[in-house]
């Protein structure tokens, strides 16, 4: 009976959709097109052309982080490789990503034909060797495995928390498997048990070690938000009443209005209060750490390993030993269940948690850092996604004051530059269910790599409020080498007109954003008054070109490039 | 003596100048930017710094489709990643680009340090690993190794014709060689000796082959013109006066008024009287053959093996036996020299090459293609430099008369839409220095994915026309699959407010293209008008919006199409 079978295609996206996802994101490709037909009559699953494959492959992160997993489709050769950066981002930055990949016809890959977006030489296999390196699961779907293939690699990007590979020949997506859609049953997500004596004696260390702490901290890094975790985190510091700091990468995974919030810490660009608050700290429970150079202020953490408990996802380490296998989704529940009643903190008489207010030349009104980080955190309404760039947003952020319930996302490890952009169109319509708006922070050197995806915004209808800091150049590449060079310098472009040159108000084939706010702003008052604009107008898409002193940098950053150099310079005299 | 020594990163631009690279393009990042010092110091060549990196893998294969040799900068992970669809492009079409790329101080390489741009497990050479796949040599330098792998790569590169990878780690291109700059000598390009008795059994065969036929024809194609063969070719050509035909990837190979030249063969897409001659031909000499779906009207030769010799540059086949190792660099001027004075043909009586005029509409003045190309034949200058986007444009290009001493630039095999654009920003730099101009072709859908690179037009004062085809959508793939489809459109842009939007006119830091037409042509006389002028204006740089109907299309491609559908139709059914 045909209502008993399910083809590949569809089968492919009732599982995506029965994990969360709404729109899939990519580029037409003749290898894809049969799945896309399939996607569009799919019906609650929309389709989001992009205006080119990295972009589209920023978007399905940015969606993914915000929704738990994202997706994009693109065509063989061409089009996977364009997209390979921001898979290798995904990746890098523990991000759940399905790629899925149109490739050509079943027959022509066994003869080895000579197809366009092929190398010529009969190897269909190149690409997805290639994606080997950057995502956790690859599958290259046939008539018998496509069931099994699907469920495996999608449990492993789920669980793994990584982006998966999925090869569909442009013949295969209509094929018609033998399964009745009625019994699909949901996919086994279950973490696999630790092992039971490593587990025992990892959580009766802990407790021995805590019972005699007098001042432990906790520090919530990057895993710890990325794998579901944060639900037990939670209730871990809901029992303990423990201090709890996070990092860069974990920035708005603790609400910073939580009443155990103490900061940001990244090393030597924490602000002094954080630091002496970590330093000072007898004990210290890691969890999920990610020790790269932009999270820990260029490697200037000063923390003693004789004080550190960290908990990660595969392993937990309680001073200078490994617990292998020890993973803490088990663990931190099971500690938080038997942490000692007597040892709940009081924090009654804790210092309330500060951000020292900048210090601003009051003459002027140039919208330099200290004063623009500062003031958005007053303008940015509650439960926003703030989206920052890699580079000088990156820094700003740090020790900007959180709004309430808002999420950050940014590209501490990976750094490509323009990832914001596409990050942005994806976590605004991931966001747009909840109601949860973005506000978008890119430089403008950040800007020209990927600028056509305002294209996508206006066709896709977001919402979202874009900020583009025009300094005049690669500032981030100037601090850390040739301020006076020629290759640091890009071209002035009218950033403000993206709406008008993408085709605002220009008779399209279907609904576009409506738009508000589209100019450059100067002085803090135009500043001030276009955010005012953008948060009230709340349906409509904005474009502010921030126009700021071009070697003007947040501390942060400044301080950053300090320690990296510093270490490197330890480093090369440790070598020779 | 300092005088004698030479830094690693000089080496290599030493090398580069030396080979024919006057331009660098790329992207700066951190890993890079003492590389970057050094470009800038060295004098003679230039850092084409683009707005990202897939189009200056792009730039760099245009370039090196003029010169011989292209080069592009990038730096670790998210660079070279986002370069690798344009590099992989090359490796296909065989293109020599150099790709060197900035990787992390060697210490930190050493010692596994979480850098950004890393994937945070302390793999440094996963990047590499995947551009084995798509590159012919890869080096990665050492202060020991770096002259002998600087030396060995540049030669495979130029020798294979394919692209190569260098990896130089951010502290080495200041490191000094022990080599005196005046000692350096040139490479070793001269290729290895064809094995002696294949050769000469290979060049008795085809004598005695050639004898008894009465009416050989010759068919070059892609490998020819890449290999720096045509010279060869062209010597060939005017021993024997054999008539001689073109693959479309070998469009412009042969100059098109030249005495023997007869016109463009791609089986069913060819005019009536090509497909006449060839198949009417008793013997057919191929040199250099792709046999490519797009490069053969989607597989509809109908060339008997029995009647076909093909020169190769790692094989010679003589109708069924494969001459191994036989190298048509050697084996064709042999041969040349060894031709039968009796065979020499006579073309007194044969009949010249035409174009059929086409069949138009005189009462329409709408832009139509085949109107399009064949105007465009009389209005594009001799010696130009014609650059066509994959889809229509590249089967526009098939059957349009070639103004003399033109050169083709199109990606047939590979056909990553948006190619055109940053290979005519490359060809358009190479081609100054001969006072060649470019013209390029592009559809509204491949530009949308590389508009950026109008920026880098108006920052490096090109003087290219740029002609972008307005159809509304991806009409190419429309006519694959889903004319309906929503996937299938686009977004419309104000395509002619590109100079504007790029900041053509801003006050910038350095002197920028003066810009000539820049405006949408939606008739006939319109578009000549403003062809004309940017003809004429040959030092400034011009954009010319022609707006189409959205279904028109070459017939070429629509035959290619047509073409295609039946290979598979028959594939499919040899399958099953």
């Amino acid at each position: 009976m045909a209502s008993k079978k399910i083809t590949i295609g569809n089968y492919l996206l009732r599982r995506l959709k029965d994990l969360g996802v709404d729109i899939i994101f990519g580029v037409p490709g003749d290898y894809n097109l049969p799945f896309l037909d399939q996607i569009e009559d799919f019906g609650s699953i929309q389709w989001g052309n992009n205006c080119n494959e990295l972009n589209a492959s920023y978007a399905a992160d940015g969606y993914a982080r915000i929704r738990g997993i994202g997706a994009i489709v693109t065509t063989f050769g061409v089009g996977e490789l364009s997209a390979i950066n921001g898979i290798a981002g995904s990746y890098a930055e523990m991000v759940p990503v399905v790629h899925i990949v149109g490739t050509p016809p079943t027959a022509s890959q066994a003869s080895g034909a000579i197809l366009h977006h092929t190398l010529g030489n009969g190897d269909f296999r190149a690409f997805a060797n290639m994606y080997k390196e950057v995502t956790i699961a690859q599958a290259n779907l046939t008539k018998t495995n496509a069931v099994e293939e699907i469920d495996r690699v999608l449990t492993q990007c789920l669980m793994k928390g990584r982006p998966v590979y999925i090869g569909l020949a442009v013949d295969l997506s209509d094929y018609e498997l033998n399964i009745d859609p009625s019994e699909i049953k949901p996919l086994n997500l279950a973490t696999q048990r630790n092992p039971k004596d490593e587990h025992e004696a990892a959580l009766e260390a802990i407790i021995d070690i805590v019972k005699r702490a007098q001042n432990a901290v906790v520090i919530v890094d990057a895993c710890a938000i990325r794998h579901e975790m944060m639900k037990k985190v939670l209730t871990f510091l809901d029992r303990t009443k423990l201090p709890v700091y996070v990092t860069p990468m974990a920035k708005g995974g603790i609400d910073e209005n939580h009443p155990q919030f103490r900061g940001v810490f990244s090393g030597n660009c924490s602000t002094e209060q954080v630091q002496k608050e970590i330093y000072d700290a007898d004990l210290i429970l890691s969890i999920g750490s990610m020790n790269s150079d932009f999270n820990t202020g260029g490697f200037t953490y000063r923390l003693s390993r004789k004080k550190t408990i960290e908990f990660h996802t595969y392993h937990t380490k309680i001073f200078h030993a490994i617990y292998d296998k020890v993973d803490m989704r088990q663990l931190l529940p099971d500690l938080t269940e038997q942490w000692p009643a007597e040892l709940v903190r009081d924090n009654k008489n804790l210092k309330p948690f500060e951000i020292p207010p900048p210090a601003l030349d009051a003459k002027s009104d140039a919208i330099v850092h200290e004063y623009f980080w500062n003031k958005l955190s007053e303008l940015i309404p509650e439960n926003s996604i703030i989206v920052a760039e890699t580079g000088t947003s990156e820094f700003g952020i740090f020790n900007m004051r959180a709004p309430k319930g808002a999420t950050f996302l940014t590209q501490i490890l990976w750094g490509s530059i323009g990832y914001s952009v596409g990050a942005a169109l994806g976590a605004s319509l991931a966001g747009k269910k909840d109601n949860r708006r973005v506000f978008v922070f890119v430089g403008d050197g950040s800007f020209q790599l990927v600028c056509q995806e305002i294209s996508s915004m206006l066709r896709f209808q977001s919402n979202l409020v874009l900020l583009l800091l025009n300094n005049d150049g690669y500032t981030i590449e100037k601090l850390i080498h040739g301020p006076d060079r020629a290759y640091n310098n890009i071209q002035m472009w009218r950033y403000h007109k993206s709406f008008e040159y993408f085709g605002n108000g220009l008779k399209q084939n279907r609904p576009q954003a409506t738009t508000g706010f589209a100019g450059q702003v100067k002085t803090r008052d135009e500043f001030e008054k276009a955010m005012q604009q953008a948060v009230q107008e709340t349906e409509k898409l904005h474009f502010l070109e921030v126009v700021m002193p071009p070697m003007d940098a947040p501390q942060s950053l400044v301080l950053t490039i300090e320690g990296t150099r510093e270490y490197k310079r330890r480093e090369r005299e440790g070598q020779e």
